[in-house]
This record gives C-alpha cells, structure tokens and sequence, in this order.
C-alpha cells in the first residue's frame, strides 16, 4: 500500500537540487535512490518530503522504478520557503570528527552559512568542503529546515577581516580578554545581520584578537570561566544567539 | 629540565581520587603513569596540576620514576576548592558516539550530575556508566573544573518523578506542546538547584509529558522550530541555562 516513507526521527526529507513545482520529475542522485529502494524498500507510489532551498516542500510520488533508479513527481507543497536567520558562523578548522559533529550541530541550529578561517594558532591545515556539505545535507533532512548552509571557501583571517562587510555584526568569541557576559551583551547588541566567530584550541593570538576587535561592528563576549572546546564554544555561541536575537524567541 | 608540564590544550591536570594537602604523596593510576611517563615523557621533577573535587587544584612534582610508575608529591595549592552550579542533566540514554559527546560536553558546560532516564520510547537500553565517567573525567581535566559531574545509576521516569525533591526545578525541554521559548522562560524563573529534563528521540509519549507538567516546580519550554537530535536539545538546553541563570553571567 502507498504510504509516506518515515524514519525513526520522523518522515523521510530529501534535499535536491532541481526545480519542485506541480508535476515536476525530479531525478534523485544515486546515493539518494540506493536509500530509497534498498534501505527504505520504497515502491512505486510511496510518497517522500523534497526541498531545494528555494520552493519549499514538496510531497512527491515514487515513480519508474526499476532496479536502481526511480523518478520522484511532485504532488503538492506541503510548506512555505522560509529561511534561517542571517547568521554566519565563522570558525577555525578542527580535526575531523568534531568538525562533522560542528557542520551537523551547526545546520540543526539554524546557520546560514559555514566559514572556515584559517589563524595563526590553527593546527587543523585543510577543510573537506565535500564532507562539510555531505553532514549539512544530512542534518537539514534531518532537522526540517529548508534550506542547507552555504559552504564557503576557508580563507586567512587577515582577509576576511579586510574585506569585511560593514553591516555585519561580529559576535566574538573572546576567550583570552575582559569581555561582557554572553547573554548579556547580546540582549544589547544591534540588530541586523551577525556573524559568530570563534576561534582554534589555543585561541586567537594577542595581534589577531587587536585586529578583530578594531572592527566597527564586534560585540566581543565571554563564554564562562571553564575552557571549552573550540567546537562547545562555537555550538554554544550559536544557541545563546538563537535563544536571545534569532528565531528561538 | 624540570618543568610543568603542558598540551597543546594547556597544561596537564590529572583527576585524582586521593586526598590532596601539603607533601601529600600520590599514587596516579596505570593509565595515568602510562601517559606521564610514556605520552608525556615526563621526567622526575617534573610538575603535573592535580585535583580531587574536594581540595582544590596542586601543582605536584613527578618522582621515584621507574618504568611504569611513579609518584606525585603535592607541593603548593593553586586554586581552592569551587563547584559548578548545582544543575542535574536527566536524559534519556542515546547511541555511543553522541553519548560520549554528551557526556564531554555536559562537563565542559558545567553539569554537575548525569541522571540518564529511561522513557516509554528510549531506544538504548543499556547505558555504559564506566564509559561516561572516563568521558567525564577527560572533559574535567581539559575543562579547567575542579570537580567531576556525578554519574548517576539509570532510573525509570516514573521512578524518577515519584521521588523528586520538591525544591528542584525542572526544565522541561517539551518538544510537543506549547512553551514559552527557553530564554524569556529561564529569565522569569524560580532560583534555586535546578535539573534540565531531555526525551529521547521522537520525544516523551503524551502520559509522560502529562506527569512531567504536573509536578510543583516544572517549567517547560521551547527550543525553536527546528527539530533538534537528543543530545543538540540537551546541550542547547545547559548552554542556554548556564548563560541566563548560571555561572557564565
């Protein structure tokens, strides 16, 4: 019987990259098929969640399968386009396993966009960029969001402070210096666009923490008298953000 | 040349369990001598920084080195004594991997009990308790805290609302119904010990929510609209509580 794909965590989502609209086919990846037909047992006629990021959600119908390929047709959009609120998170590269966890963590709590910087006491000396997409697929299916975070490209700190947009706000991480308690400091903060932007185990060197802080827009903050890991500041400044001037509230 | 000791984290603490006072000798486990003396490849004379949960933090010297042991003598007193807020996290048991990441995080965030609880529709059955108090203990050490969170026995729900200390709070994490959003909630709430209250995946059945609301102190509350994993909800919940009501203020 025709019926709609579920999982434990809830009803089957996938992100695609083509159009949805009325009957429109869309043609899922392979990984995507392999999922569907031999991890899920879908048949013909099961229905399935598809989002892009653009059209919002869309029930479609499984169709044409055969042994490792089917076609999806939309039947009906069942949500809106809506959209996280405008947050980059700005981090130093991890290792990997916390890297996936923080993509994952990240996504689930609503970030627009990933951006890996590179700083002087940064260990970590490259970035999987197709992992980091893999994970934030992942957890956008898996959250209900409708929309999957920007990627970017890592760059050198220098260069993203220089080119730095001027009406975004910076909410830095500031574990080295006197800085106001988070909550606090943010319920005060401006309102517009925002940046997070933590720093390497080690934390950001005395001519970098300068730099940044000679920045028009930086609300630096203070994340508690115990160390955290650059990844537990990173997940932690994001949800005092949430919770105080994003969509939590 | 004789010196303290140091990661690429910050320097080297050890959890211990013996006392800890002026000239006080002690003994580090297997573990730990494997890793001072073979990790670190430290050498008499060295310093390591100490801690009991109970006396504070000493900075003691490594001596009589044999092949695999040796001794720790206190030698001065570096921080006294201090406990995180008094905040329980009750969870209900999850997987391995995001229990270990719980478990590090919880520390590092400044828990200062672990009651895992098992609920109608908990998964996991079996909780590794040796597991989460090395997890524990490694998080305490990097975190600069001077304490270990207690690991609990696992209880039923039931069980566990049956007895409750009435002075406690609840923060209910209530995927399913209405609340308030955690920030405004936390700010209006009672003072006093508190413990964070998380489902599991798919969340607590309608009886049980029913039980939870019905205790004196429970205040329930939302994590936004995004559907979060266990152990995002359990972090977010402790980061949020830490940085409205907690120690980080």
């Amino acid at each position: 019987m025709a019926h709609e794909l579920t999982e434990p965590g809830g009803k089957v989502r996938l992100y695609v990259e083509a159009s949805l609209g009325d009957d429109a086919r869309v043609t899922p990846g392979e990984g995507q098929a392999h999922y569907l037909l031999h991890v899920m047992r879908a048949k013909a006629g099961d229905r399935v969640s598809l989002f892009n990021g653009r059209d919002g959600e869309w029930l479609a119908r499984i169709e044409d399968v055969v042994k490792r390929s089917c076609a999806l047709v939309c039947e009906k959009q069942t949500e809106k386009q809506t959209e996280v609120p405008d947050l980059w998170l700005v981090f130093a590269p991890i290792k990997k396993t916390p890297a996936d966890y923080l993509t994952q963590k990240a996504t689930e709590l609503g970030v627009r966009a990933l951006q890996p910087v590179f700083t002087r006491r940064t260990i970590v000396g490259r970035v999987n960029a197709d992992r980091m997409r893999a994970n934030a697929i992942e957890a956008a299916e898996q959250s209900g969001r409708l929309s999957v975070p920007e990627i970017r490209e890592p760059v050198e700190l220098s260069k993203l402070l220089a080119a730095w947009p001027r009406e975004r706000q910076i909410l830095f991480c500031d574990e080295a210096g006197e800085a106001p308690p988070i909550a606090e400091a943010l319920a005060a903060a401006p309102a517009g666009p925002w940046a997070i932007l933590t720093g390497p185990e080690g934390g950001f060197d005395p001519a970098e923490r300068a730099a940044i802080r000679a920045l028009p827009n930086v609300t630096p903050v203070s994340l508690g008298g115990r160390i955290l890991r650059a990844d537990t500041a990173a997940l932690a400044a994001l949800v005092v953000w949430q919770a105080v001037r994003g969509d939590w509230r």
